[in-house]
């Protein structure tokens, strides 16, 4: 991402930007000893935009935030528990969506309708109702507007993560300093097909609603899209994007060079947190980057990318550092797009380097010893050229490990 | 299978149909001190039919297969290896597999075009030819026509797989006793997309090179291509079928009761092959079958059916004997079939009993004790009414677990 100049990383999450504030609160939804409910509140109203699971099987608070996201002209709070999905829960389980977002609405003394809820965790049991209700009386009182209470939020919706995941930038948008920051959560049921698990944007630049959602319907098919665990699309995957206006710069209301900016800025925020969850994912001892080049459109490119990403064999051929390249090729061979197998290059690179491994479909009699420092670093990419055309795409994802099987096999418990 | 009452279960595998005769030898492709090359031989011309990888790139013998296959009349001879893959070896691979054809034909005194070949192992590498070529040599004088012969060779084409798998049934037509037997290997690279990784059969029933073709493609729908290790396609998956005519039925040469009963006998021989590949996946502790069934159709069903069997997460819940049937229903919903997830009952079932876990879409609050019972035998099935209509299907995979990661993090070493 160096190559965009125009936008400055920066400390800092969803408090980042001007107007809004962050809490944590240990409300043992499930989870104890630790914070598990996170909660998002802007000072003024905010045009909301949101990206959701597209899994047929959808959590309760997707669909409570769908109506807010499409229906609602404002949304100013957010509130997210982590422990419990409240996914497969029938009526009862929306209806609790609604009584989290009515209390929250009732101390804040804004609407109802303004509120957006979300969940992570375990799906099919009910959320502890009560306790959700108390976790936001908690909050409430300690929201602050620091960076800290910003990174207390991100901590609070983990599950299986082992690090929590912000980033902040600033851009300047006609005269004005313009922040976007963002939280994320992984790591497991981690192949979004609209966005990931749950991520949480919040802006002060001043965005019309339909921008803001076209901002963001367009980044999320480069960044979360791109990322996969394990293959599973969750239930629950939310992405909300929250714009408050108060940076004061002029409104962006159509594309524009202003809109591209702002583009930048959300592309890098997300980008950021995509690869924070596909370095995370479960069990995880490695980010995998897989880039497809030279191909014909933009569509076989992700195809291709996607495929190698999320292929088993690859994954656990990378936990061993092994330059096991068949299954890379073999991969892209079964992803549904046509390329011939005669013509790909293939590269892995890393920071300890960058090796040719096959040319036109066939060894180059490369060193393994060289290919395995290569491939035992945290962070290793592969790069197919199929030598098609100019597109391109890039996926994130991780090595397969014992750890991933020893979380997952007895998650529950 | 008890409602098959005309086919009956044998002893034997390959060589249990006349006229058939098997080989195996240690001609130390890759692995030592074990045999790594099988050999089938009729004693008369077969009519042959094949099914292949879907996967773009497709391993050498798969291209010399489908030449013989589709383009010549008669096939007599199959020679297999164990160990090195013949997969993205360009134009000098494919001349290995004339090569082999030759040395076969040469010996055995019959055409070239009617030697087929097939080899499974590490993609990349060049198969060394002397080596194949004296493994030939070995074979020919030592094939012979008993049921060891077959369990040799079964177990000559095993990689990863820790079991030999072959099965034999035999049928009444037209008066006349038809046999048909087959071997096949797993057991990773499994998720099938026209047939297993290498499955052989033959059969001396009398029948026309069209309707052998047409039973075996519409029988590996439901058998083979059911059937998912991994998720990942082989550049080598290959079905091969003899038949030589020596139980002298009269000759089937249309859709009548005789081709049906072909095909329920060559259905019995695939489902058992296709289990065992799916019970014995890398690493597996359980056969896991996932039944969809109330299906509107039966294309909805398979797609359904994969995409529960396929999914890691739940093949990590399984190895935990774990009731997490959110995963499930998860995998379900991102299938990429519609279905009403609030009308969807779930049960489990394995010899330990049969347990409705979820009722129109929420929990049953089973027993979890009761349901650790069921998950905990070596095969379980996961079966889901949709209530849409009355088609099914039925897909095999296993579990995921620390040693399918142990196999593939360093296979090639």
């Amino acid at each position: 991402m160096a190559e965009v100049k125009e936008v400055k990383e920066i400390t800092g999450g969803v408090t980042a930007a001007k107007g809004f504030r962050a809490a944590a609160a240990a409300a043992e939804i499930k989870y104890k000893g630790r914070t598990d409910m996170a909660m998002i509140y802007s000072e003024t109203p905010c045009v909301a935009a949101g990206t959701f699971t597209t899994n047929v099987v959808k959590a309760a608070p997707v669909k409570w935030d769908q109506n807010v996201v499409y229906h609602h002209p404002a949304a100013q709070a957010v509130i997210c528990n982590s422990g419990i999905a409240n996914a497969c829960t029938g009526e009862e389980g929306y209806g609790y969506c609604r009584q989290t977002a009515e209390a929250a609405a009732e101390i804040l003394g804004i609407p109802t309708e303004s509120v957006l809820v979300a969940s992570t965790g375990v799906i099919g049991m009910q959320i502890p109702i009560d306790r959700i209700v108390n976790g936001v009386k908690m909050m409430v009182p300690v929201l602050a507007d620091t960076l800290e209470a910003g990174t207390e939020a991100a901590k609070a919706i983990m599950t299986t993560d082992t690090v929590k995941k912000e980033v902040a930038v600033q851009v300047e948008i006609g005269g004005k300093t313009v922040t976007v920051g963002g939280m994320c959560k992984g790591s497991g049921m981690i192949h979004p097909n609209m966005c990931t698990m749950l991520g949480f944007v919040t802006t002060d630049a001043a965005i019309s609603k339909e921008m803001l959602q076209l901002a963001l319907s367009e980044d999320v098919k480069d960044t979360y899209n791109m990322v996969s665990v394990d293959g599973d699309t969750s239930t629950n995957d939310t992405v909300l994007l929250l714009a408050n206006g108060k940076a004061e710069n002029p409104e962006i209301t159509e594309k524009n060079q202003d809109f591209e900016l702002f583009c930048k800025a959300l592309s890098y925020v997300n980008t950021t947190l995509a690869k924070s969850i596909a370095g995370d994912g479960e069990g995880a001892t490695a980010l995998f980057e897989v880039k497809i080049v030279g191909a014909k459109s933009k569509e076989q490119a992700v195809t291709l990318a996607k495929s190698v990403v999320t292929s088993s064999l690859t994954k656990a051929a990378i936990y061993g550092h092994d330059a096991n390249w068949g299954r890379i090729l073999c991969a892209m061979g079964y992803s549904g797009a046509q390329f011939d197998p005669e013509k790909v290059d293939l590269y892995f690179e890393s920071k300890a380097g960058k090796l040719k491994i096959i040319e036109n479909g066939v060894s180059t009699g490369y060193s393994e010893e060289e290919a395995t420092k290569i491939l035992s670093q945290e962070a290793v990419t592969a790069i197919a050229d199929i030598k098609m055309g100019t597109a391109q795409a890039t996926a994130w994802g991780c090595d397969l490990t014992y750890d991933y099987i020893k979380i997952n096999a007895d998650y529950r418990s």
